[in-house]
């Protein structure tokens, strides 16, 4: 590594997790990467403070590696929940974190002496997976980050779309059953409402309720309340009955929100981005299934469905990307 | 006018009519219209024969009017039902004209000596909407139609966006109620399923089963058959309670997925476009309300739903803009 390289900073700040890792803007070189509880009931000030400690840390240990000095720092690329003003830096509402109209960026910026972009969370995983992930080199991308929310991303024509006022891509609270299930967001049968973590974790435990038998259960050592979707893939993928039919019905529930991505957006790749990968081709097959089923076949035979290639990094990746665009000349 | 300006002949092949009209580039002279039934019964030689014939009226039409020679016409935008191929000209399939991979551009370009272009109809709508209508100088537009099918188009940046194989846009094959009423496409619950006007129509005389007095029964002679969308707004504009509730119900579905649209791609203008306009606030009253419940704030903040302003004459219109697009140097 020649020491006149130079390095960008991606975060990914969560509400559960702060990851933070170093690139070259040729996205070749992932040099060291750190992670910490977000601890958001600490405010946003410990957050903030937290944030720069480990991006201190990640540039000591980039520097180290690679015989850098910070001057080789190019800046710091951040992703973060919205909804959130891109141009002026700011979140406008973080729920998860407990947030109103912070500056983050200029936050950041002056503590760290580091040119700083802001950018939302959902749209930094999309970037990360198109530019050196599953959906590398591909024109036109749907991302989808299935955790605590639904969030998306849209690339079209090589370009992340944002919209009028940087809403553009929550296909999360698309709604995909308009008499149906309450969402957080106020509305009804958002696609988030039946295929979020919470919502398989809600839907497994709806399923359970009769006190069938089921791996689920003996992995959560009976308390029902520890269900999570992982807990739920690892069952489908033991083989419990239970567990499979949830996972197929979440297959259902996406496929009819990505049916209505393909025949709307008609994009080369969909992506699934995050934990969502492990779930396999228990979740894949039959998501693929119902949407050939909904889709125009034009826009089938067009477009690749896939698990994400970076896992939990794609975040932090698709911060570094952002920077880049944002601050290209 | 000088006889050296240029036109352009723009082309509405619809299942019913065929609509065809000339302007100058600039978008400001519009010149000649005429329409005619499109008979698709005939087969595609007695349409697109129709279609040349039509073409060579409205030219002779304009030159009579202009003191322009065939010679300053610059050639001919055709905006056609889809699935179709636009790099190469042809439609793959028109349920409603029966087609089935007809090369329609160089059928045009041959009989009249004139370059061709091809594109979808509801995108030609939204485009003409944009060029000279309602949607004039926004950056991010969403356009519907709303008639035998629902059809929609986005301009994305300033410029019409098709896709990976030009079906982007299909926005009436959008899940609204994934267990819901069965769409001609084949899928369940698509807007189209509700909103169409045939839909319309449908709902109407579900809600008349019952025998109650309304005024749209007048206004058909009593035969439930002759029940069209327009009759629906008819008689909502003259106070039926009937066919005001099923306007009501027509504003809530569309409203559903104008929300949708607004989550997803965040556009500055929704326009409505074509006959849905002579609804008026009966309709677009609830529709915009159903939004404001539904979708993002910062999404309806940055957004106007509007009718179309050129009624019929958007499809040609755009079909005109297309050309223009299409062969811009």
């Amino acid at each position: 590594m020649s020491p006149t390289s130079e390095y960008v900073v991606g975060v990914d700040l969560g509400g559960t997790n702060i990851l933070v890792g170093t690139m070259a803007p040729d996205g070749t070189t992932p040099i060291a990467v750190r992670t910490e509880p977000t601890l958001a009931a600490e405010g946003s000030d410990a957050v903030v403070a937290r944030m720069c400690r480990l991006v201190d840390e990640v540039i000591a240990d980039t520097c180290a590696a690679t015989g850098a000095t910070r001057a080789q720092i190019r800046g710091v690329g951040v992703g973060a929940p919205g909804p959130l003003d891109r141009e002026r830096g700011i979140i406008h509402v973080a729920p998860n974190l407990g947030w109103h109209d912070l500056p983050l960026r200029d936050l950041m910026t002056e503590r760290l002496g580091l040119p700083a972009t802001l950018e939302n969370d959902a749209n930094c995983a999309t970037l990360g997976e198109w530019w050196i992930g599953a959906a590398r080199g591909a024109r036109h991308v749907v991302g989808i980050t299935i955790g605590t929310g639904i969030g998306g991303g849209l690339i079209l024509n090589g370009r992340l779309f944002h919209g009028a006022s940087d809403v553009a891509g929550e296909l999360g609270h698309a709604t995909i059953d308009s008499t149906g299930r309450r969402c957080k967001c106020g509305n009804y049968g958002c696609l988030e409402a039946y295929a979020s973590g919470p919502a398989i974790a809600e839907r497994a435990r709806e399923a359970l309720a009769g006190g069938e038998a089921s791996r689920i259960t003996a992995l959560v050592d009976g308390d029902l309340a520890r269900v999570t979707a992982a807990i739920v893939y690892e069952a489908s993928q033991e083989g419990d009955e239970i567990a499979r039919e949830v996972v197929r019905e979440t297959a259902r529930f996406l496929g009819t929100g990505v049916a209505n991505i393909l025949n709307t957006y008609n994009p080369e790749v969909v992506v699934l981005a995050g934990g969502v990968a492990q779930a396999g081709e228990a979740l894949f097959g039959p998501l693929r299934a119902e949407v050939r089923r909904r889709a125009f076949k034009p826009a089938v035979d067009a477009c690749r469905i896939v698990p994400g290639a970076l896992g939990g990094n794609a975040g932090a990746v698709g911060a570094i990307a952002s920077f880049l665009a944002q601050t290209r000349l």
